[in-house]
């Protein structure tokens, strides 16, 4: 298994969904950085569960507990650590689970790769793991912010709506049905210098493709035009050039794998949960046909959440693409 | 820079368009293994350009010359590596290039970041450099076949048109124009065993992400559903369940980024090329406004050619995890 | 900074001497694995401190928490994280050392790399970070015992005597000197399969020197004969075999790299402790001379507490080919 | 396997004694660099056989070819690949041997691990892959020169003898006898700035020593005092400092694994060669007992081709630690 993302600053996380704690190691980090741990928080917050009706009710305070790499409240270069406690853990949620595969989620296959599994919320494969890399992320943000490097999201679309309304009754009518909606997100990084990434196989937009698609729920990624490209032409799609640099942003701010200086623009097309309370078949773990209904405390939509997420994996990618071209 | 891809079946491509040679280096091979080298010249075939009407004229003959790690024509364990020499090369072509940076392309970028570049052809950044890929491609799809597993891609669109005719008269159109079109490609991997990838950072769709952005003209990759998935309700999307398997495969084949053991499949967006023939506006390496009409020897498709590309790509990833699985 | 050790076993440290944990992240381990935590503990106690007159007074319980990675008892193939609180503490004995750099320490080479350094106890670059890795190393040690394979290690010299209790007596004739001692010590792997290691780079004694030299106070290793070997002629320094395997041992047990089958020998070089009570020339932090005299809890002696750590870069080298290999 | 050395300066070489080349691959290296290639055809020229008496008899040009990577002379940042033709192969020298297992050669171990080995004069891990390394190093001196980076080494002893007269004598007497004698090499690096190397696993020492650990004849490596520092005293050992800096260099130019800006001084023990004329014990490859007596063309003295051999490896070892540390 590798649980390691990056090449120079490189990100561990570590942790199960019902276990003693989450965390992650930041290896690679520069020295002398003043580490603000307010604004960790606060991108923990961004993503925690409990903070809407619309999320998981799974109420996680999510602190996060530096305990390593820092010295008098400044990096020295060695690996910074975070910790994040499980405190609000319902195991008996899972019981009943502990003997099914729950459809869409990667109960058959991680037994089907390691044979043994920690059955409690998913363990290593929750959702859950991701608020190590939000913690990293807020990390990497902190030291791209001063760059001019600002990382967002936003919420394209739920269910096929693009209305803020829309798209929360298009939840609630889900989440009443006991079903669950996908939705589409995109991500702007703005302010990146011009020539970042590497030209063959660590492209930028093939980093950025890696770490979206690492994310639980993502099912596809398109950069700038994206799939709308495959039915442009090539006058229509090249972006061109005056003295003031490029005239349109059609690539999204990524020509032959390195940065233009434009946005980075790329959009993610996020799966409904896999968690819903209707009744769905399945096998057991001795492959006996059962119907489930997974109960638990689930969001009905996960590309509400998943966007602090999204930009976490940005920023560690193009953290690393930093320290790597300097 | 990094030119290396893979953990265990590492692969390292190096050469130029208009080089002496392309080439690739397939380290942490299995010795054992009889080679059959016209296999490999079969993969290189179906890539090289000058085939057909439809690509360019640019008639490599692109042969395959291994220079190490075989011995009586069975591999040892050393590293493998196949060179094909560059014959067709007509730098003269790129000369009035070589100030300018030609729109879609990485020439502005990869000035950017390195400062110095070989303008010959679009040097490393050339889609050429593809053919040391598909060379090392052919070679894991020899190791992958004899486990029942094989990889093929279709063309499904062309300039948004679905029908063969329509997208051959697509491409005609356009080349008529002096512009080009782009399209969308299907791979499937058949014959996966069940639990192959890494539950985190390296899903199996993750490094297919990675792999197919790596290849200069794709835009966008979507698995299963992909996008529209999205749109779906977790109850349609969900992948169901009895004691004979899964009843569909909305997911293409991975779930928690391990395989299922279903068929894997994904899509590719492939933009048109950005060498036509119109008029664009671009700058010089001074920075001054300039118009440039690309003539040298260009595909008005990609998409018709993409498809042993990301082919080999797909094999590769498959190779690597099956090794890291065992 | 590298904090990660191994390619496929991966085994990152972290954490201060005086902060409020060390720790390790193993990541690559197979599932179903049974971890003894106590044997986990007796590794721990055979390297802490405190445990014998002749070692350093710090008294740390050196208790090791498992936070991730096991499920009841056994592992999953999730990373397996474990922290050692620090408790006993005393940066006071450090607080005026704050300002200059001790010699034969890393005090004034850590400045230079990073700019800015944790002075307590030496910060990360502490001989109390190896605790990690014995925690990780019993882990390995764990998993190549019921394969047969076992690592042990034993003092040969201490200040060149070679007979226990003139070794001690050096040993205590230095502590009331303020002064220190160094040794030698060699460590023993057997059981080994024939074949482990890689023939170019990372050969298995490659790889072990690595290891050892990562060991702070270690200055040296030899292998089989070592440098008595540059001494012999080819005739009296190779192994010859007859049907029944090697007639002798002179190389220890590697040729060409890979393992022999027949025992890996080698020895280290072990520096007298840098840390001493007698008075020594320095500079401080902004280049004035002055004199220090490092009082703290010190060993006079490393080498007779290195045998455990040795022992435990040993087995993580080891693990990592055998995961390699298979 | 693994062929590559390096984290962000990349060397992987390829290729067999008896192949069609041998071969090197360095990736990530800066753009924008001239490259003297007669500047690499001498550091070939000190390492290659045919140039004294009292080295091997076989002829080899080893002229470098460069076939990617340049532009007009220039570095690109592309992958810089370099080949060098096997041209004086005699693989009949080696037929007899192909059913046996060469005492003191990795025959026996290279079967163990792959079952399957080019016999002809070592096939890959003949010394003569060696000349892959010598030329990737040529290019990391070029670089590491005019940063004041000066890397040289001396035999200090061949056969126990410290006068040259006496370590020729050595070597030819050993000659006549059909046997082979070992040596000691110290190298020197001189002009590093302090603070080189990574403080835990990739301590510039640890890094040396794998690197050195990596040419097939080396048996044992030290630093600075090396083994005499464990018959020494810390307040002998260790090395005190003014407002000059530092008053000795008994560490041998590295503290803490990291560099102190003092010449950074080891030495290697080398083993005799194991091909030597006189009958040995061994077995075959179905282990029946037999006698072997190794014709072939080999150097009684291996530690008299070996210095730019270790040159080359501690420049690539300082020039991925001087771009890893920017």
């Amino acid at each position: 298994m590798n649980d390691t993302f990056g090449r120079v600053f490189k990100v561990t996380t570590f942790g199960e969904s019902h276990g003693e704690a989450l965390g992650v190691v930041i290896d690679g980090i520069d020295s002398g950085i003043l580490i603000d741990t307010e604004a960790i928080q606060r991108e923990m917050d961004r993503r925690r569960p409990g903070a809407s009706s619309l999320t998981s009710p799974r109420n996680e305070a999510d602190r996060v507990e530096i305990i390593s790499g820092l010295f008098e409240g400044i990096t020295t270069g060695a690996p910074l650590t975070m910790i994040i406690r499980n405190t609000n853990t319902k195991s008996s949620d899972y019981s009943e689970l502990s003997t099914l595969f729950r459809p869409g989620h990667a109960d058959y296959t991680w037994s089907e790769r390691f044979g043994y599994r920690d059955w409690r919320g998913g363990g290593r494969t929750s959702g859950r793991e991701t608020a190590a890399r939000v913690a990293a992320g807020a990390v990497a943000k902190q030291i791209l912010a001063p760059m001019g490097i600002d990382i967002s999201s936003s919420v394209l679309e739920i269910a096929g709506r693009k209305k803020e309304e829309a798209m929360l009754e298009a939840v609630r009518a889900a989440r009443e049905d006991g079903d669950s909606v996908g939705g589409i997100v995109e991500i702007t990084a703005t302010g990146l210098p011009a020539g970042l990434g590497e030209p063959v196989f660590d492209k930028l937009d093939a980093l950025i493709a890696h770490a979206m698609l690492s994310i639980g729920a993502v099912k596809g990624v398109e950069f700038g035009e994206g799939f709308a490209a495959a039915r442009m032409r090539g006058s229509e799609n090249n972006d061109q050039m005056d003295e003031n640099g490029f005239l349109s942003n059609h690539a999204g701010g990524v020509l032959g794998g390195l940065s233009t200086g434009e946005d980075l623009v790329f959009r993610i097309a996020v799966k409904p949960t896999p968690s819903i309370a209707r009744e769905q078949k399945t096998v057991d773990i001795e492959n006996n046909p059962v119907t489930v209904s997974v109960k638990g405390r689930h969001d009905p939509c996960i590309a509400l959440r998943i966007g602090p997420v999204a930009e976490a994996m940005t920023a560690l990618v193009i953290m690393d693409l930093i320290m790597l071209a300097r």
